[in-house]
């Protein structure tokens, strides 16, 4: 992570700092502590205590003058005392992001010109599909494309070359942008809270394959899309973003595809920007989102 | 039905009339013909083929002179012509409707008021509840109520006294408004297209019991509701309405509940609204709504 | 305010906390402070600095089991040093509330349900209307009816009657449901920050009178409603919540006034549920909702 | 237009025939009578008599052995009876369309991916803009690129060039997408009805120029776009499509005009589909839209 920030020290840091823990009396007078003791001014915070799983879960921006080391280090004594997963970034700093694809453009597309346009807070390091179709578009916004095909004889081995490239690209979120293999249950656990998955359909309903077909079939006036968080138990993993489009009789298979491609970017969009910005923190398999 | 409208032939009556039939060349000039040879004007009208069933839907708005038994008369002809299956009804005639509920009151609630405040065009003839809470409302509507337990040894007779009553009141349509019993084959047969229930899941997540409970559970953020015919197969009914409300990490499986009412009566009284003006046309398991 | 909850001192009660103050460093050190020093364990918080105004924003649910005096006392101490204005509640103690109306019902209608059914925490003291049409609606949810005409000869007089009755009945929040006549500015002025009107339009689209005519007018596609805090400034007080419903050409103005009812009531009875719940605060001439 | 589809006799064609007229008994029974005589088969269709402006609007989509210049001449002669303005066209003929835009993208990619890959139904004969940072964007989606710029001096002349490539290029939709100068009278009367602009609020809602920072100081909860035709009467223009998108008090007026860009694209993207499947119809100062 870039410490650029913390080299001027003649204007404050935004930081934002995310933690869950046991949940009990005193975690927010301890973070604060820390934070106010550094001259840190909070600019915006959530918290949220689960009552179901006991856990606490709380999202601060604070501006400070304080260095990362110095900051990050009051906080690892705190974080001990109450035993808490935590991590400390600078705000808006952007994500490496590494995109895997299939053919469908839609995702990378909205995901690049997004990053270029509106802000979304990610750094496309490379695009990796086992068809060339996206290679243009890649090309055109300058992201590394590489192709590593997949057969059942060479799944490992396109598994194992991903991994090195998430190595040496220092890559920290892996988007499944509507990348029409399943991971192995290895790699799920090796990337476990890093890899986002963009479902084309309104989860739980219609798992598996050909959801479209299965939504028109069953003549749904709605149909959707889910972004979740990736595990070895297919189409399961903890939902962080679903939206819906309106459909009527009027709309065959292959419109509802078509349409479907426009909320799938949209609950795809969402959940990696709020991934990005350490908006959406694990409560076992289900997600708290501090939008 | 009403006739009434035909008796003033100094105004003409507002009619709509919907078809289906198999699709072939030709339906659409001849039900135009016999509107127009009796002076008919279409002041509103949709049609629709559909590709995989071979059907054609038709629904038509129409100002004319005509008394209905010559416009029935004709149509007839051309009925049988075209293998139709079709109806003709007074525009805004209030649709002769029996409620079932258990002990929950928002859907009851909600429709009572859209038909004296918002002009939902039906005719609350009956309230039919296995439990005695509902009894004040339909009291303070003018709606006669009518207990009618039910246990596993007395369903039968519970069916028996909702078929007389349906009878007896000349009941066109059955709103199951969150009514917690599942209906026999037999009567779902007896009343196959004529019973409207409310289901609080987005069908097909969270098919069967307690659907808010299994939706917290999967962490979803988009609850939801789905209005569908009811058939023998349980929660597989012709869909007519959907609509979805969001929630979050804060929401207890309590808020999902009360939330849940809010989008369950919504989708409730657009499917009874769609049904009443005769908008829903049967396609197989699917539904043609012509809004 | 109820202090039963204080009375039941083996367990704890969950309060809610809110504050505004100019922004500094240290004022989440020092609420969480005074709540960690009574043993308090924040369940739920939010918040905000904002750039603009230069305000901090915060809001606290907190279990705990000091006496209010006790809370309360504590809390004066650190409102003084940050000059915060600030209130404790007990979370969910229903809000005494006066509801205004002319001859529409959705509004009251809605809110009354919600209040009874769907857990809407606020204490409905009493229903206010220059018309008699409300009384039989208000009579069956138990809600004292007061009949006070309005003629431009006796505006003042009906006035200084509600303001009678707002300090009789203890009241805390004034509900405008499609009450048809526009508050004095001096009475605005008293009762600042406690009366919601809901405006039947999309603000600050079609200010005035007779919005849906021109909604029906400029043909939109979209149609609104508005909730907000009532000031002198006629339909330019803090907006609180807004929504929209879909509308298409068939629609005609009857269609549209129906139609917005529904927009309407769910603009306001969110509206009231964020206010009663104390997710509302005061920031200039807009607001901070922390939902 | 191509009339590459009559060249194929073995095989049907799509049409999509569009007409409105002053409303009179017998006009579907007309235009049904043609379609049958000429072996079509209707496969979809929606007809609406408005009963303010007295105009009947109606589209059908047929199926057809017969030649344009059969079906066309055919249709005159109904035409000339009932006075109606109409079209016929192959149903999904990509419709010329010129984009003007200025410097931000998302709305010229968002038209260029959807009609690559979401099957709008436009072809995209050139983009033109006053400024070059478009051009890269256009050439990878293989658009001629018009570099026009615009001074008070030379508004004129960069007119008099636009409706130069709109003869030469045979131009059907000019699309300004987001650009940032005001037509000329003339050009509005000139292109009337052939020309969409995107609005980036919820009309009539902050008209002029900033929008999103009006929305932000007013401090409402919904941001919204509108699509619109072009008229001498600015921002006053026919609306097509609406839409909005929810914001909170975190939200910067930067943060609205990001967001606003998905609105945006969004509305015009409906409406300039609409639009090239000939589903609107002009009534007046409003529109007709047979989704």
């Amino acid at each position: 992570m870039s410490d650029a920030a913390s080299q001027h020290a003649d204007e404050p840091t935004h930081w934002v700092l995310t933690l869950s823990c046991p949940d009990r009396p005193g975690i927010v007078r301890a973070v604060a502590g820390v934070l106010a003791d550094h001259g840190g001014n909070i600019t915006e915070s959530q918290q949220f205590g689960d009552p179901l799983s006991g856990l606490f879960f709380m999202r601060v921006q604070v501006s400070a003058y304080a260095p990362r080391e110095v900051l990050a280090g009051a906080m690892s004594t705190v974080a001990r005392t109450f035993a808490m997963t935590w991590s400390l970034d600078v705000v808006g700093r952007p994500v490496r992001t590494l995109v895997m694809g299939s053919t469908a453009a839609h995702c990378l597309n909205d995901l690049a010109f997004r990053q270029r346009s509106e802000k979304l807070p990610v750094d496309l390091v490379a695009v990796v599909s086992n068809h060339t179709s996206l290679a243009p578009l890649a090309e055109f916004y300058d992201i590394p494309f590489h192709h590593v095909p997949v057969t059942s004889a060479t799944k490992a081995q396109a598994e194992a070359r991903l991994l090195e490239l998430v190595e040496e690209l220092d890559v920290e979120l892996v988007v499944l942008a509507r990348y029409m293999q399943i991971l192995s249950d290895d790699l799920c656990r090796r990337l476990a809270g890093r890899v986002i998955n963009i479902h084309h359909s309104f989860l739980p309903s219609f798992k598996g394959a050909r959801p479209y077909a299965q939504a028109h079939d069953r003549g749904v006036k709605l149909i959707g899309a889910t972004a979740h968080y990736v595990t070895g138990d297919l189409d399961e993993g903890p939902i962080i973003e679903q939206d819906v489009e309106r459909v009527d009789h009027t709309r065959s298979v292959d419109d509802l595809v078509a349409l479907g491609q426009d909320v799938e970017r949209r609950a795809l969009a969402r959940a990696v920007r709020w991934h990005a910005e350490h908006r959406v923190l694990l409560d076992g398999h289900r997600t708290i989102v501090f939008r």
